[in-house]
């Protein structure tokens, strides 16, 4: 199989969904004459958004403002600057840090589910005001690994939450509230069969990953400034994760697959490994590892965006 | 009563705490012969910490780098550059930004209690390392209020989850923890006659503070991209917390006095509001206000710390 048709096999999302605007079902939007996208330090009034962002195919979300940055950057560089020089679209909101790059958004959503959905919720209503069509979304995170080692990629195939459901759950006027977290099987393949024809030197798995609401003891670390439990304890909660399928830990995942399927926009999650979690707890590898591991789902969208999205 | 005197009367914390190291019940790190405070982008090693940090007496936090870097410039030139040219400490860790100027640290938490947890555990081993005595850390942060005007300050007497009750709910190897929201009422009070006795002229607060894990649905607004209730559930539900007695909604007051409460340091949280919810869903104050606005918690922060807590 050569790569030229291996990609094609893979054309991913199909006609249909490629001619779908971003629609939002909140109605009450529609009485608002205009809308401040307030994290994002943008205002919707009329069409200028349409004129802004409506050409957008492609949005990048990840952690830090840095990160998505140097994303940007390799965007830009590839694309042979179609937006001039990057400029922070967000600058003013002191929040996030957006770049558009032609039709592909990056924008980070800092750390944590109450941060993530902040910025989801004004993204979608950014793409929908743009009348944006067929979008597909990406977070390209870090992560740690359960017996996977640093380096390794991740590709999501389920997401789960802390309690181990595949869900995202929330409280609205004080009741809880679960959505279901939901990655499009086809979306999953198709990054799978890229990594596997693209990058077949690269270390990517697929599987299940943990999202959770706390870092240190939500994560089962026993070097956080507390720590209610022995090592025993850890080493059983890790070893049933690694039983129950769990691939690695990160602090998104769910709320990312479950809102934006909501919004009806195909999403993917990759993340880089970089701590094996069955090893340790803190990030021990070097700084310049570090570098390396943290461009790799960079490279990787990248290529994927420009071969499979974008064409 | 002159102001000295009011000033005086109100000394806080008192000589005891004044002389207390910050300590840590976590045994495991004494096992660490290095630590990585990974988010901060520090490690301690020997007495390093110790040598960088020893004598941080307080704290402030807030959601955005920008205001905190905002509050650090304005304590810089009132103690007269102690610690030379600002530096961000945390620049290379990418996900925090950090100042010291003389005894007090100012470093965002970024938004929403994930993102402050990481930031806590990691602030509170630095204090541990760096063996601080008599710390206390402020939250302060912006909120909507529940019927109260924009640019008033609420200082929070009891911090609840979104769903009324005083705790930070977390989970730890997948069981579900709480651990109770506490502020020290001696703190309040010494918040509350500073604000009388100081700043007679700005309008202040205390009153419970609701925090919630999400912004749009989970605060009860209707503009974000989904809302799956109506106007009469939305003005039922808000009518709801003013009768209960929430004051003002904000995203992390809650595990702010939890963790700092478990941690053994004192803890105040001052937030500006700057939209009544009573009156709508967004921001619409203007540049200006929102300018002025932000800067009144720095203000009111900063004539605290110098007058109350570094003499």
């Amino acid at each position: 199989m050569t790569r030229k048709s291996a990609v094609k096999d893979n054309v991913y999302p199909d006609e249909v969904y490629r001619n779908t605007a971003v629609k939002l079902t909140n109605q009450h939007l529609s009485n608002l004459s205009e809308d401040h996208l307030y994290h994002l330090s943008l205002v919707k009034r009329g069409d200028n958004l349409e004129k802004q962002f409506g050409d957008v195919k492609v949005v990048c979300t990840g952690g830090s403002a840095e990160r998505m940055k140097m994303c940007a950057m390799m965007m830009n560089e590839e694309l042979g600057n179609p937006s001039g020089p990057l400029q922070d679209l967000s600058e003013d909101g002191h929040r996030f840090s957006m770049y558009k790059v032609g039709p592909v958004l990056f924008v980070n959503h800092g750390m944590g589910i109450p941060s993530l959905a902040i910025l989801l919720h004004e993204v979608f209503k950014l793409l929908a005001y743009a009348k944006c069509t067929g979008v597909v979304m990406l977070r390209l995170g870090t992560c740690g690994g359960i017996g996977i080692e640093p380096g390794t990629l991740v590709i999501t195939e389920k997401a789960v939450d802390d309690r181990m459901r595949p869900v995202y759950e929330q409280v609205k006027l004080g009741l809880l509230v679960q959505t279901e977290s939901v990655i499009d099987h086809r979306m999953i393949e198709s990054l799978k069969n890229f990594a596997a024809t693209e990058f077949p030197q690269l270390p990517v798995f697929t599987g299940m990953t943990m999202s959770t609401t706390e870092f240190y003891e939500g994560q089962g670390r026993m070097d956080g400034a507390f720590c209610d439990f022995g090592e025993k304890d850890r080493e059983n909660y890790l070893n049933q994760l690694k039983k129950d399928g769990v691939m690695n830990i990160e602090m998104e995942a769910n709320a990312f697959a479950a809102l934006c399927n909501k919004a009806g926009i195909k999403c993917g999650v990759v993340n880089v490994v970089l701590v094996n979690r069955l090893q340790g707890d803190q990030v021990k590898i070097s700084k310049d590892e570090y570098k390396e591991y943290q461009k790799r789902p960079a490279r990787f969208a990248i290529k994927y965006i420009l071969k499979s999205l974008l064409n």
